[in-house]
């Protein structure tokens, strides 16, 4: 109770500029303002989205810089700013990269869970009043996506902050921040899978490896995992997967394997790396008249190219953006699916570390040998 | 009854090869074989897809020429071959682009329109048994889509023809064996407009006409009619488009003037030309989180390209085929639906000509000056 109304100090992960390791200062938190909650971060899951934004971001985000990483966090309320009724110091919540204000357009459809609250400053990593609540040697640092987990604390927006249960491991519901709740929900909500159809999940990282768990969740017969990195798939098994495909071991289009492996092609297919040509790839490996192609990884500033006729021929090409789940009601709900085992969380860590090692985890990210590294803030 | 079982000697518009005119000759038409019949066709449709395809087929459909185009006729059964029992001699009918043999995978899922009944003749213009039933200066003519109904008299396979009322007038009817149904179920089926919703309908020939008027009959509030000819806008308001807007009079992308008009982009946009730019276009045109892009129009061997964001935002692409109807049992639904007044196509019908002009109706066609050139054949 002591902090509460007062700057925090405490250790962050700083990236000063586009493609540059991030550098780990102190850094001061400010208090919460309206609708706003300070967390003291206890875990965060590094994203492959963390890495792409860093390394892609060039000119483009060039602006957004200094910033604070890191949206797959998960922690405990150490104070709350004026107005904010759902929350209370000691809740173990999730912060979320996509807010829920209940009010807009978006939150009020059931088709869409989309939410424009702060849409601008989401983008930017900047709170509703255009500035961000973490500053470095006088420097203010903008949070990425409003949330910056690669800091001991944040401050986040109320309406986007999940309250869990007490129970929940915060180095494993975490990944309910992001990657798992993505590909888990691309697959059953975005795509919709139908129990019995066959579905392709190209890229297992992290976000893939969920898509598939999605896809057996939805009760899918089959499921084909693919990767170029043949020791991906005893882990995809784990998850549900029923066949595996290495494109290095066929001198054949992927799509031409796929279609013959499955009298014509998947119903269902999912990019889970952010690579477009892996996209369109995706897409032609949908049969026709029925398939469904969803696009699940990041990537900036690129186009896909796919061929009209592909479409025509009936094949629908869409996206997920944290797989379809409206983030405030659903995040719980997961939560507490993993705690009575419905979903799984603990096989997607492979690695844990400091806060001091965050570079090593983008590292093991890069060279394939990591599913998910959880960082463990000091206690 | 004189003609049963023997070969009819008629005109018919021949393509001899690629990108030349059609040019009329006598041709001979067998007799239907086994589950066939052969139709006198009463009048028929010029659809741009015939001119799409007589253009755009060079290298890649050289083989399917010579070949009798045409595919959105409608006619009167002159005969039946054996194992046919849906059709006797004088049944008012509409041949068929897509079967529905009611037996294969798609048949049974109600979920698409697609059929896989000889799938790569139709492609190629030919029969199940990989012959065509018309033939010319002693060549075998393959027919466009196994139709061909720039012919007096034609043979189609029995699960490729539609059963009609006796009262439906074949000159108006016939409308509804591609165009008019494409668009109409672009919308209704397709995208499944919503009520209430905002649509942009991009080019306003026949195909984009009849999407209006889908649009409309889903309960569309808002469509908005996008078309670089301003003489074509007057027959969209009939149509029920409610706003216009002439790309040319804005130095803005397409996209960006249809944002500022609908608070953020339409929640369903439909490409009717067949221009890969305009596809994108549409897409972009679409507002986040929800919108859903109906690629209507025929292109062969292009691609277009596409942001991933704007799928990640959520986006949705697709196509449509005959407008997702299925076909057999759908097309006399709708031939009723037009004669009691809930659908029009007397108004898409500009031009009516005879067999001999049909490459007239074309350039009426490439030049805009015509919404649909119905091809009425002689008594």
């Amino acid at each position: 109770m002591g902090t509460q109304g007062k700057i925090i100090k405490c250790k962050a992960a700083v990236a000063w500029e586009p493609g540059k390791p991030l550098s780990i200062e102190e850094v001061e938190v400010a208090p919460p303002q309206a609708h706003e909650v300070r967390i003291k971060i206890v875990a965060t899951g590094v994203c492959h989205t963390d890495l792409t934004f860093l390394n892609e971001s060039k000119e483009k985000h060039r602006s957004s810089f200094p910033m604070v990483l890191g949206h797959e966090g998960a922690g405990i309320v150490e104070s709350v700013g004026p107005e904010v009724s759902e929350f209370s110091p000691g809740d173990k919540v999730i912060p979320l990269l996509l807010p829920q204000c209940g009010e807009c357009e978006y939150c009020l459809n059931p088709r869409t869970n989309f939410c424009t609250h702060n849409w601008v400053g989401i983008m930017k990593g900047t709170m509703a009043d255009g500035t961000s609540r973490i500053s470095c040697k006088g420097k203010q640092v903008n949070q990425f996506m409003c949330l910056a987990s690669f800091s001991e604390y944040t401050v986040v927006a109320d309406v986007s902050l999940a309250k869990i249960q007490e129970d929940a491991p915060l180095e494993k519901v975490c990944l309910l921040g992001c990657g798992v709740s993505t590909g888990y929900g691309a697959a059953l909500n975005s795509a919709s899978v139908q129990p019995g159809s066959t579905c392709a999940v190209f890229g297992l990282w992290g976000v893939g490896l969920a898509t598939v768990m999605g896809c057996q969740a939805a009760g899918a017969s089959r499921i084909i995992a693919v990767d170029v990195n043949k020791d991906k798939f005893p882990k995809a098994k784990v998850f549900g997967a029923t066949d595996f495909v290495n494109p290095k071991d066929h001198d054949k289009p992927i799509s031409q394997v796929l279609a013959e492996m499955t009298n014509g092609g998947v119903d269902f297919s999912f990019e889970c790396i952010g690579n477009v040509e892996v996209m369109r790839a995706a897409l032609e490996s949908c049969r026709m008249a029925l398939g469904t192609c969803v696009v699940v990884g990041y990537t900036e500033a690129q186009e896909i190219a796919v061929a009209p006729i592909h479409l025509l021929m009936g094949r629908t090409l869409k996206g997920t953006y944290l797989g379809g789940w409206k983030s405030v009601e659903s995040v719980p709900k997961l939560v507490s699916d993993y705690m009575n085992k419905k979903l799984k969380l603990d096989e997607f860590v492979t690695h844990t570390l400091p806060l001091d090692k965050i570079n090593e985890a983008f590292d093991l990210m890069t060279s394939g040998k990591s599913i998910r590294t959880v960082i463990k803030m000091a206690e």
